[in-house]
């Protein structure tokens, strides 16, 4: 589903104003991003690449979409990352050293505009930095290669997934507002779950009954079909942000990663569902990086003890 | 819904035959199980209490009991403890000195013969022991006192718990033949669906359709309905054994402990279920000691990090 960007076709449609189109291509762009001088960063690093977007420094077209208070709208702005590591706090400030390259990325249906990519010197209030384009990735419908193999998922950031997902949809209205909080624990029902509602979402499909209950079904044979292979995951609590008072807001979030198999012809669904999810995101909190996840198939047994 | 033994109401029905009653009572009966030389134990050392049974040297009148092969009776023999610890192989031996104080429990239908008992010295084919009764503790149907605060389950051993439990009723039949494994990810409705079981088993019930629907219910619900508020739950390879040509027979469970609340009613009947489980223990292979459980509420927050 990957594809080098040289060979990519045209985009089909664009977000605002939305074209009847079958599955909106989506585009990441991942970006160098490096401090010029010593900087402590928000609690949610994500917040440096979403305050370019916002003043329009980097990927302006994206400002409407950004501030869009849609639900499961085709949008990902990821956690700087230090070599891999994706900074955020836990309650500690983070600091970065000067000329420390950083990279991050946003997701986004796919458009031309994001080519006249610029780069160069950029300033927010939380420091100055040298932005460049790294890599673009596009996610189309055309299913991956294989689905040979175990489906292991991992989670970058904390995933907030709301146990309410687990409710059959002739219930919701009832407990529409029962407050009841996350699941911390990700069965490969629950995945496979958010990432089929990312990828309706993708289709122009959104909250309907009809999708609750593909939705509901998906998640029940998901977990019903699935042998855990292996997995390691813990609960991480995270700053994000602070109240009036100055009192750290913090949530709880699932991290680590998960390995499992699915018996039968779920599988293959389930692989194009969590490949969406790797360009997306999963659960609560995605505009500002959680529920970052990376999804790939892997040999039996390959990483799992 | 634990009771102290001399303040026990005289038992009200038994396994064999079994008569009709409301709910079976259970106890459960702990010894000190000490070696008088120094042992290499079974690689599941619940098979000492179970060739005690056997051998009628132990609880003598449970001898049919063990060997019947009924699903979900009402029977639990745990592996052998040292300081809490329980005793299993993960591929190495499991060597013990002589005169080291164990300890192991049996649980089954409340029975007077079991006070019975006698101790003394014991011997077996894994060596021979010095056993005496240590504790008895017996569970009717009385509700525990209260259910404030959150549901804490410790994976003692580690438990099989299959997927296929995710199965809605009316596909279990499509789906009798495939072979799909287990869920290594206890969830509060997995977790909870399973002491349901075993608590229907004490009312006799089993094996219905109409238990069927009621445990996927339930298991959807608690789910939907339930807030994990933290956890340590690893997947553990152990060893059950050889086959013929003397290679280790192995299989993989789940091991550490989830804590949760529930939104509602549910909770009270959920707590009912898992003490039940903490009795019975849960999923595959309860009869050699695996998925031994433990339950309790906390304060919310103790322990939850």
């Amino acid at each position: 589903m990957h594809r080098n960007l040289a060979l990519h076709a045209p985009p089909k449609c664009s977000y605002y104003p939305r074209l009847t189109c079958q599955f909106m291509q989506l585009m990441k762009m991942t970006f160098n991003v490096t401090p010029l001088h010593d900087v402590v960063l928000p609690p949610l690093s994500s917040k440096v690449l979403k305050y370019l977007v916002l003043s329009q420094q980097v990927l302006p077209f994206l400002e409407e979409l950004v501030r869009s208070k849609d639900k499961q709208k085709p949008l990902f702005i990821s956690n700087l990352a230090l070599d891999g590591k994706r900074l955020y706090s836990r309650g500690e400030p983070i600091t970065v050293k000067a000329k420390t390259r950083l990279t991050g990325s946003v997701t986004f249906p796919f458009s031309k505009e994001a080519f006249n990519v610029g780069g160069g010197r950029v300033k927010t209030v939380y420091g100055e930095y040298e932005i460049s384009l790294k890599e673009v990735s596009v996610l189309d419908e055309t299913p991956s290669t294989s689905t040979r193999g175990n489906l292991r998922v991992s989670f970058l950031t904390p995933a907030l997934l709301c146990s309410k997902i687990y409710l059959p949809p002739f219930l919701r209205e009832k407990y529409r507002r029962k407050k009841i909080g996350f699941s911390l624990i990700p069965t490969p029902g629950l995945v496979v779950a958010y990432g089929y509602r990312q990828y309706l979402a993708l289709l122009g499909k959104t909250d309907s009954y009809e999708n609750d209950i593909k939705t509901f079904k998906l998640l029940v044979m998901a977990n019903a079909l699935s042998r855990v292979v292996g997995y390691r995951l813990y609960p991480e609590t995270v700053v994000i942000g602070e109240d009036e008072k100055g009192r750290l807001r913090l949530t709880r979030g699932v991290k680590g990663w998960i390995e499992f198999d699915i018996v039968g012809k779920l599988k293959e669904s389930a692989a194009k569902y969590l490949e969406v999810a790797s360009f997306l995101g999963i659960g609560r909190s995605r505009g500002i990086g959680l529920g970052e996840v990376h999804f790939k198939m892997v040999e039996r047994g390959e990483n799992s003890h």
